[in-house]
């Protein structure tokens, strides 16, 4: 249970503005060392620490599986981007993001409420945040900080092989900065989603798949639909497989998304709850695993042979289904959760095939239509939120990444142009746009 | 010093079926949550979640050392079988492992437990576990489920490039459901080897030098002895070498192996005692270091040349040679675990290969070889242990591994066949058997 | 704020010899486990070996870097020197480092205090470290432990692909053991920099800017410097640039240093104090993501492209120079000093090809240049440190390093070459050192 996502209610009881909640808990901390209170507090900030650490590997996981499931000629481009995405994401998050996300004021009642710099407010110096006096305020900021940049590496790899660098990257920019955090605020920044029912069926989304995930899988949607496919995939024929280039590579990617996501899900505790953490430790690797045989067993009937993306794929549509409920669903139910979505990632990835709409890693199936599945779970497969509300969720949040990313790429398209041209595309974007390929003698 | 091998002597004393410990410690942590009894189970708990977590990247570095040092034809073949085996081996321990591991209620008493689904069994809403109040059930459950793979993985090496896929599948998944945590019973769930001498000359085997390691080996020595050598290796003109087929992926997966037994190790403390983990953490490392120096220095004497794969090989064997020890011998006296386990696994893989059984990873050398020499090391190198009883030990596990192992593998020979066909062996299992190769441009 | 670094003064007032900081605290935790102050021990201890194990990951880190990013014939000699650095590194840490790096007693008053095996002095069984109470005695050792073989892996780098190896494995072998736990002491082990103004202008180097980085990366340059240049690589028509083999693994190679910086720097902050440890996280990354973005502009306006390999030095560079004072800056301040770091690697690494100094991985620059950027930085950025002590400090480091490590290679060099011969240097390095290539079918 989050407290992010008990709080809005009683803020609001408090009145905007009065942030009480600061003066209650012991701000500073140094006068307790001695005290359990004080190692309880060191302790939970510790988790949340490691938990961000955990988080920044998952960006390597996504690094490694997009470069290992794309071709090799676009390697050095799928990486950059990667490396690109981290560093601006973390410096956007602290220069607009985290303010954005948790919204000191909102300009928009529960809508909007754009912000400055972290550290940059009155109280920043404060030992803790005002919405969680559990950890330090930059405990809080760093954790949040990881999370952001995921959204943009979903889109990375939906549109790999044929996007142009440039107008990737001020797509990528302006969607971190902007766009994350403020559909993020909606739920956990005391947004109108947490204030659903007066806050008594509030949208519940513990991890994040639908305001991580979901909301990057249909932001990927927007971008390949203005995109189109790469060249040679769909022909008369029929659907050309275009083949991985690096499965040793991909797998990595996959397991370090795995080992990422115990922070991703473990530190959405927002303590070191020793009965919280484990719950949800035990729910994630429950659903991961359950995804990956559910993925295996349906690509073994459906395309007739033992596929390693669709198991790679099927660990990360487990875990995408679980990151709305981990904390919410039981152990017994998050095989249900991981494995539905085990299932349904293979399905949607044929049928994306199917409709020509290009998404060289899955990412659209795996975060959009998983995370989908994921947040109507909590209504399904606990009593934590109810179908409604999901739905409302859903609903905001997804319209909200593609409407933005449709009219931002969009835009982009009229402006620089969105795609390499068909001599780039062929010869790979490795050598021409950052002159080199990725493997050499 | 774990709980876990103290606990059985008390047990008994206490008589079965009256688990008193389970009254002792307080079951509703909620009350405490400002002492630092509370806190200190939750840093406990954090421990052993985040050695869960350590232990399952060993899972990656399996998958990476296995298909780093075997041929690229059959790499993607490797890769689907560890990420089986890791989905697997978790939901298995779910279903039965983890109560045949460490049963309620003994069949056979002290041999055989069968237990069902995890958490089914009445008190499982409890907080604790009954024979460890020290962190939560859940914590419990999955520090161990990401032990149980293991063992399968250990053979999927020394099987790999010809092994028949749904025979090694179904192989796995009932080693893993049933022998693994029937032998582990014995040692950790209260049973035989825990009762020797009443208990006061318990089998000694910290984390698992005998019970993981060993016992992987001679399943794996098992299934080699049925499945015959790789075509070509052992040929009129003697040995012709096989050369792996990418060294880096099997320096990061040793590297991961190293990391990961951290946790391994560290998290058998099961608790963060700061001498008991700290104490380990180093003779870990110091083992590892000192079984890959010594590796090197009997490979370039040996072989005439500074070879990788024995250094990898050293720091692996050095770690399963510490396991059985790690919390009972010396600093000092675990550069010679280590040291040994070094020298050891370079001749050992080199009498294998003499003898013709074809092990590609030296993962009966490694694990087999080097986990009997660990067990024996800690009557040899501290005081933990009495010689006879780590005899008694080896040789009940490994014989039970062997038999068990051949047994099975044999009916599958029988019914399914466990070898693929020249033609698939020699084209490669990925085209044959997965339908794409694991490298392309 | 170190306690290492505000120690030595104190010692000093209490007089060489009577080290009272042993009495003052408990030494046997064991009469504490229910209490706070136990708890506190116990986490503060925990952090520092989770930090030693992020710290090992570094050295595989190092490993991906450094055979990604030079030739393929050259790799398994690449990953075999590091495997030996670390193997070796910790075991020389164990018999001689540690207690030169801390010495108890000093032969030659704070510039020489050459020790013995870790452990074997008198104290050494008890609980924890005199010069530092919170943690224990084992988890300090292995804590710096693992930076020790830091120093020889920075030049790894920059020898590569055409040293010899039994010459580096020497070099390698007396630099860690004895050159850089000496300059190490002058700071952390209460030597005269430690001293400066009698402590009260003290040299600031929070986690080793210039004790463990710039003393790598002038090792590095004297060892180049007396080496020479890649063969091919400076022609009379100008640079010819020598393409990386494997920019994946260099970029899993990147992000894991990134990672085990999180350790590096959180694990020096010496407990898991909440602010101290999340402060440290925040100033780490802003810095690293700044010199990553500063890096990637930098080179993109001047070498005309998206630069991958520049990104990744830019994340080193950015995180080597907040590590002097990544607990001093604040979060606004580290994005200038890794900013500045960023564009200063780029050029750096232009200048040394310039000069025809040949470092194949840019370790001069990451390491030696940024080192002392960010040592100047904590003077410029902060109020913790002169620029005159930091300038006595990096002098002095820099200095001995270059001097003891031009000696050493000098003499190698007379007695048995440092340098392959020219047919070796062309076959590559695997097949005529190590007798088989790295990547195979």
């Amino acid at each position: 249970m989050t407290i992010k996502s008990i709080l809005p209610a009683s803020l609001l009881l408090l009145g905007a503005g009065t942030l009480l909640a600061q003066d209650d808990p012991p701000t500073d901390y140094a006068k307790f060392e001695g005290s359990a209170e004080y190692v309880k507090f060191a302790l939970n900030n510790l988790w949340i620490l490691i938990s961000a650490a955990l988080v920044f590997l998952m960006h390597l996981g996504f690094a490694s599986l997009e470069s290992g499931l794309c071709q090799s000629k676009n390697t050095v481009n799928i990486l950059f981007k990667n490396c690109f995405i981290i560093a601006m994401g973390v410096l956007t998050y602290y220069l607009v993001g985290f303010n954005t996300h948790y919204p000191a004021e909102w300009q928009m009642d529960g809508f909007l409420g754009l912000g400055g710099p972290a550290g940059a407010e009155a109280g920043s110096a404060d030992f803790t945040s005002e919405y969680n006096p559990g950890y330090t305020y930059w405990s809080d900021f760093i954790f949040q900080a990881m999370f952001a940049a995921t959204a943009a590496t979903i889109v990375s790899g939906a549109v790999a092989e044929r996007v142009k660098l440039g107008s990737f990257l001020i797509f990528a920019t302006l969607l971190v900065a902007f766009a994350y955090p403020i559909a993020g605020s909606w739920h956990w920044g005391t947004g109108f989603l947490s204030r659903l029912g007066d806050g008594d069926a509030a949208f519940y989304d513990f991890a994040g798949s639908t305001v991580v995930h979901a909301f990057g899988g249909f932001a990927a949607l927007a971008c390949v639909l203005i995109l189109g496919p790469r060249a040679g995939k769909y022909t008369k024929e029929g659907l050309k497989p275009i083949l991985p280039s690096n499965l040793p590579l991909a797998t990595i990617g996959a397991f370090l998304l795995f080992l990422g996501w115990f922070g991703f899900n473990g530190g959405s505790v927002l303590s070191a709850d020793a009965q919280g953490v484990s719950t949800v430790f035990v729910t994630t690797a429950l659903a991961a695993c359950a995804g990956a045989l559910a993925s295996i067993a349906t690509a073994w009937i459906v395309l007739k042979k033992p596929d390693l993306s669709m198991a790679l794929n099927g660990f990360l549509a487990g875990l995408v289904g679980i990151t709305a409920g981990a904390d919410a669903i039981s152990p017994s139910m998050s095989l249900v959760a991981g494995g539905v979505a085990g299932v349904l990632v293979v399905f949607s990835i044929m049928f994306f095939d199917k409709i020509k709409v290009d998404d060289p890693v899955g990412a659209i199936s795996v975060h959009g239509v998983c995370g989908i599945w994921g947040t109507l779970a909590v209504a399904f497969l606990s009593d934590a939120a109810t179908l409604s509300s999901q739905l409302i969720g859903i609903v905001s949040v997804c319209a909200f990444a593609f409407v933005f990313s449709f009219a931002l790429f969009f835009i982009l398209k009229l402006i620089m142009g969105v795609r390499v041209d068909a001599d780039e595309e062929s010869e790979g974007l490795d050598v021409a746009e950052h002159g080199a390929p990725a493997y050499n003698k």
